[in-house]
């Protein structure tokens, strides 16, 4: 009476992994800045919150298994005027968070044993996800160095075999923050094209490109419909993570026509939060350009206190709300737990994401953590200063 | 460029698959009624609207993995009130609908290939499960003759193979409203102990027994607790089927520890529902005591007009809100498609859900649909009317 080797061994996910730590720190007393994960403090749309608290129906049924229409509509609409982009309501299936849709885009793509390609480091529950759809994440490597831009297309397309399905991009990255350019989305394409795979690009951080770079969506390259999947969720878009509303978008009528199915098997998304999703649609475009101005002063905060912390290298990213930091730590994990469990300065610490589970690679990013600039400058400072200190304390520790 | 084989050619839910009928139908201005899903007409609990309208929090924010701690206590309470069983928070994971905890439990339980045991005609969307998770579905039938008991223990063991991985019941019934009772659940747990498998027991309709027969949850047991997993949700309790909350619970330690990690992969089940749902858990006894007699009435209601329709045989369900009829015709999916696309009586028509594909085994279950009485017996009295009028019309269409 075993369980399955599909879960057996697998590492939880490093942005909860540590979350015990954390709740026995916070019963100790101790405040805890939470740069693990991608929550942000940011508020969510007026428009959503008021769309809840005057929820109209008393039964609180069943959706359609593709989502509500109006809010299909609304992504319509909003990737029209927003992304520059014509779709229609066919193209959208509205999955349970951003999580859901690229579960169903590898469970539609890949049998067991299929491969799919990821740059790494790469977002780490794509691996969650990968060893539930029994696939193969085949990972090429990119580096701190180069600011994690695309590693060179012959290394991508020497891991490409006869079981290679799909490539996955998030762009802008999480873990990285780096933005794929349209010169080098249009190389990928063209390698898919060759080689008759499809493509799945993860674009939920969109709307957060800093240094008036432009963000370019992967479905403004028509010519290649038939071989993109886009995966889209209001959870960063609109600070509405715990909502669990995202979205599949694909032109291939055939690869929407199957995935139904799969949303069929689980009934629906959440229905309130859709009805407050296509509310958060109607906020006014300050809303987002407020919160892109707030994040992209935070990169800016939080790059330069990290580099003024000895030892501690990152990228610069341009857009998203992550970066990976190396720390002058041999195993970043260890640090991670020190700072939980052995640490605080003036009763606060730092929580962090180990980075190497955003590695698929054996041994990559051990000194690396994956830091998110979700909190305020104020308590982002609090958070570097932590660091700082913690870094001190951990390597004149006594082991 | 092809899609996978694992969703290849799997046919669509037959609860849902039959919905652009039915929307051409309302489009030409017909009245369908809803015999087709599980969608309860009962109002929520005014503690779930009146929890949603006042959602104190302004960020709607990822709660965490295993649940939200308050809702986990109060399952914890409610077992223990209600159901009479002792369990821990610790043995509560909650998910995203019940249908996430059956899919999570086959992924926990069963790599590719493995096989578990279902008595069919069985929960459908059981198999897209199955299909995600690339299990293998076997199947023992029980007949309508026998009102669905569960089949002779000597057919269900003749079907334990060394890849067998649990034996899945869903109890009280869904699509055949059967209650398994005290004596059945004893024999098949005596027989998983002694093949050394797990027992996943789907026990969503538990409230909704009827004729004075009491439920024996599988967690009585303490005996077997490390093999035994009980889904649940308040879909139907509370007639909240949109809030995509449910709960995996076991009191196996490993199992816990091992599927947590698919639940991290999603991050959370949506934190607005899970603030509704814990404020259902707050429903005075009377909430449940009145929708029990409710469906009791439909119970009887619709088995009288059912016996009433010339042809029309159908089992007498002690639970749940379902039932499968045997119509007087040869094919039940296509008079479904009939009563949507070429027939109304006074304007109105039925939504049916054919029973083929409840059933894992070839040709069986053609002549049968499944009908869920969660309409008002005013309503069940015209959509018994429409069929009964369906089935003169479509017998002597001509062809």
């Amino acid at each position: 009476m075993e369980i399955s080797n599909r879960i057996r061994g697998f590492q939880a996910s490093p942005i909860r992994r540590l979350s015990p730590y954390a709740r026995a720190a916070k019963a100790r007393g101790i405040k805890v800045y939470h740069l693990n994960i991608g929550q942000p403090d940011i508020k969510s749309p007026k428009e959503a919150l008021d769309a809840i608290h005057s929820y109209p129906n008393d039964i609180i049924a069943y959706g359609e298994s593709d989502g509500d229409l109006e809010l299909r509509k609304a992504l319509v609409r909003y990737y029209g005027d927003s992304v520059g982009v014509n779709i229609t309501t066919d193209d959208v299936l509205i999955t349970t968070g951003g999580s859901e849709a690229i579960l169903f885009s590898l469970m539609a793509l890949c049998d067991p044993g299929d491969e799919v390609i990821v740059p790494e480091p790469y977002y780490t529950n794509v691996h969650s996800f990968a060893r539930m759809a029994n696939v193969s994440i085949v990972p090429v490597t990119s580096l701190l160095e180069d600011n994690f831009a695309l590693p060179p297309l012959n290394m991508i397309e020497e891991r490409i075999t006869s079981k290679t399905r799909a490539i996955l991009l998030n762009s802008p990255n999480n873990p990285t923050g780096h933005i794929y350019s349209a010169k080098e989305l249009e190389i990928i394409l063209d390698m898919c094209e060759r080689h008759d795979i499809f493509l799945i690009v993860d674009e939920v951080y969109r709307e957060f490109c800093y240094d008036g770079l432009k963000f370019t969506s992967i479905l403004s390259y028509e010519k290649y419909s038939e071989r993109v999947i886009c995966i889209d969720s209001v959870s960063k878009r609109f600070s509405m993570c715990g909502a669990r509303v995202g979205a599949l978008i694909c032109r291939n009528r055939n690869v929407i026509r199957e995935t139904l199915k799969l949303s069929q098997a689980r009934l629906c998304s959440p229905t309130v939060e859709q009805h407050a999703s296509l509310a958060a649609f109607g906020a006014p475009s300050e809303y987002l350009e407020n919160v892109k101005k707030e994040y992209e002063k935070r990169r800016n905060f939080v790059v330069k206190a990290l580099h003024s912390i000895p030892g501690v290298k990152c990228s610069r990213p341009n857009g998203a709300f992550y970066l990976i930091a190396r720390l002058p730590v041999e195993d970043a994990e260890n640090f991670s737990i020190f700072m939980l469990r052995d640490f605080d300065y003036k009763g606060e610490t730092v929580m962090l994401a180990p980075a190497e589970g955003f590695y698929e690679s054996k041994d990559l990013g051990r000194d690396q953590v994956r830091i998110a600039y979700v909190l305020n400058t104020e308590d982002l400072g609090k958070a570097c200063e932590c660091l700082k200190e913690g870094l001190k304390a951990y390597n004149n520790r006594e082991i």
